[in-house]
């Protein structure tokens, strides 16, 4: 097939943009050897074009004016790098409806609107590809859709905060959680509002959308139950590293009986869990399947050549498979229950903060029983004047557990609010 | 775009085979959502229609006549799951010249014949997908060519072969090679003749097809340097564990200076480096490249669902992409030399046992000094009369290394032939 040029727009010309010009110029011999064409990005949108750039982009290429884009037919192909939900969702909804494909590095946007911007999609008869919006280069979506389409994907357990690992790494190290974030922030890894990572809000929003593929229903951000490691101290840490497990902010998105559980949460991973490994800034995903008992892929999930890799990979795919129908369509073919939250079972590890005196083993024991909760370990620490209790239960519904916990934390013996994380085990038992 | 039935063909219909064929009747629905299409078997090959098989073909499907799918304009699309080199080559040759795209899982013919299966593509103009060649289920071979397009892979290093790799495993909780090896045969994970696995020959193969894939330069077998785990005993795993690492048996791919080094062998893996975790018969490929970092793959190598899962990604993906021009050539467009297998630099573990007298050290020191390597650390341990010495290198080439324990071993102090292992190191870093 002879060599064409294929006319290219950017919605954005950042870190991000920047390097999807300079991979598209410095890597147009591989695409071209790939796909048959040669990518030439001939707009993009910016909203000051004076600002310096770290790629520089030729001559009339920045404009500040969308409809230079919109109304230009040679551009075919569309790379959303902007970031923000508005205006990028009704940029990115004209773009589709009008006919260009388009491909996005917007995790808000996909958590968000994913369902107006594939009807849109589809009303254009284009794809919409978003590789770029979870985990940078890991290409989890490609391999979700593409290799893994008739393996019945059952769950998918994510790192997918490299923000938060990093924190929790370091303080595997000794030290507590402000100077761990204090670390993140001085190395660039945490921002100096740290909220959204810190909280889980952006690991829950790339579960949203790793859960729709996954499962080909609709999971929003709205639908993910998550809490961020703002409250993990050393001693959880500590307690830890007894079970031969570490904490990590885990993403959890799980299909029971027909339903959907999609959280995210500090969990302790068993140190021979694929997971554990994932050090510092990485991000790693576990995709479960009956076909392909499960595949793990790990890397960074940050960085502007990181994502730009993947927007450029979406390109790539984009024109490989476009007019043969492949991918065409959204991936949600159904509605899916969502579980009630408390059904998930799991096991769990439970710190509980007692009195030191006869008697308050057996109170514990007796509110764990009366939930039908089983207990595999007990461990106490003798702290000044009170007791420390480490507890692994088996696995359990995490109503169950809360119940039992919200009993024990009302006895007289009580001295702090008890708390559970969930474990995570070895490969394919939980 | 309206479903339409697509008649394919499969060589071979033993258990991956009969495999394929499940996950088609079994996930034409999602093969459909994403292509439009629907895959149905309507020829396989096999040599005895009459044997009993693990998902029955529909009547009429089994053929011992090649010919009937050759000649059979109506057949799209063929998966080779029959194995060998002869006369599968001639089969797949015969299909991809006439029009008809191939599906390999053949490992062997991958790494022999690709120049004259990528020239028959051609001639077809059709496409040759062989996913399930390598690993299985894990999608290294997508990754590398659709994902990583613009990224410049320059380091491929892989657990590629399950059987090893379940031995190593097993070595760490004590016992001898022999035990450990029989152990696997016991549950399945070696042959009764373990030859090609334990040598090393089965992941020189993997590995063949990968740095081809990932350096676009051909590399075949003959290429590839390697050495097996037959000389693995406990105090090689004992040192291991010393130097807070594990044994492996480790492929690496790498492109220096332009030229190409390929080889297997049994390698020291630091514990944080992601390689280390895999265990068991599962399988693991990192991919290093300029604007990703690197990217590691883990997941079963091997078992027929798995192999299968592969197979049908490729098939989704041949339908997704027909007409496109994507992919349609083969991967090499350069020729790369060979690197003076000499010449690759690395960090060494080296196992020295000489006589325990005064001056040894001094002798030993000397040898490596000659040679220019230099010793980060060094232990010793006294045994019967003699001395062990265990010596790990900073980065050093690999000749300079054998040279100085040739030196060594000559010395009269020497009490054994003096043994270097690689080590892999953290992230990036050897």
């Amino acid at each position: 097939m002879a060599s064409v040029d294929v006319p290219v727009a950017l919605l954005g010309y950042g870190t991000v943009g920047a390097s999807v010009n300079r991979l598209l110029v410095e890597g147009a011999e591989e695409i071209e050897r790939a796909t048959g064409h040669r990518l030439r990005v001939v707009k993009a949108l910016v909203r000051d074009p004076s600002k310096e750039r770290t790629f520089v982009a030729d001559e009339g290429v920045l404009t500040t004016d969308f409809d230079e884009i919109l109304g230009d037919p040679s551009i075919q192909l569309v790379a959303e790098v902007m970031g923000g939900v508005e205006p990028t969702a009704e940029h990115v909804l004209r773009l589709l409806r009008a006919g260009k494909p388009v491909v996005s590095a917007n995790k808000q946007l996909l958590a968000r609107r994913s369902a107006d911007l594939f009807a849109a999609a589809a009303d254009g008869g284009v794809q919409l590809r978003f590789e770029a919006s979870v985990c940078a280069a890991i290409p989890v979506i490609k391999v979700l859709r593409e290799s893994l389409v008739v393996t019945n994907v059952h769950r998918v357990l994510g790192i997918v905060n490299g923000t938060t690992n990093f924190i929790l790494s370091t303080m595997e190290q000794g030290g507590s959680y402000d100077e761990a974030l204090a670390e993140a922030q001085r190395l660039g890894y945490a921002e100096s509002d740290p909220t959204d990572d810190v909280s889980g809000a952006d690991a829950a929003a790339k579960m949203a959308i790793l859960a729709t593929v996954a499962f080909g229903s609709r999971v929003t951000l709205d639908d993910v139950l998550y809490e961020g490691i703002e409250q993990i101290r050393p001693h959880h840490v500590a307690a830890a590293r007894e079970l031969d497990s570490v904490v990590r902010l885990v993403g959890a998105a799980t299909r029971v009986n027909g339903a959907v559980d999609v959280r995210v949460g500090p969990a302790l991973v068993d140190r021979h869990h694929p997971l554990a490994t994932v050090e510092g800034a990485f991000n790693a995903v576990m995709l479960q399947g009956d076909a392909i008992r499960e595949i793990t892929l790990e890397g960074p999930g940050a960085g502007g050549d990181e994502t730009a890799s993947a927007v450029v990979a979406d390109m790539v795919s984009v024109l490989g498979t476009t007019g043969t129908g492949f991918l065409q369509n959204d991936a949600v073919y159904r509605q899916l229950d969502r579980l009630t939250p408390g059904h998930l079972v799991s096991r769990f590890y439970v710190r509980l903060e007692v009195t030191d005196r006869p008697g308050v083993l057996a109170h514990v024991a007796e509110r764990f029983a009366d939930e039908g909760v089983s207990i595999a370990q007990l461990t106490q620490h003798l702290l000044d004047g009170s007791a420390a209790l480490d507890v692994v239960t088996h696995a359990a519904p995490a109503g169950r557990v809360e119940a039992a916990l919200a009993a024990i934390g009302a006895l007289d013996e009580a001295r702090a609010k008890p708390e559970a994380l969930r474990m995570i085990s070895e490969r394919g038992v939980e």
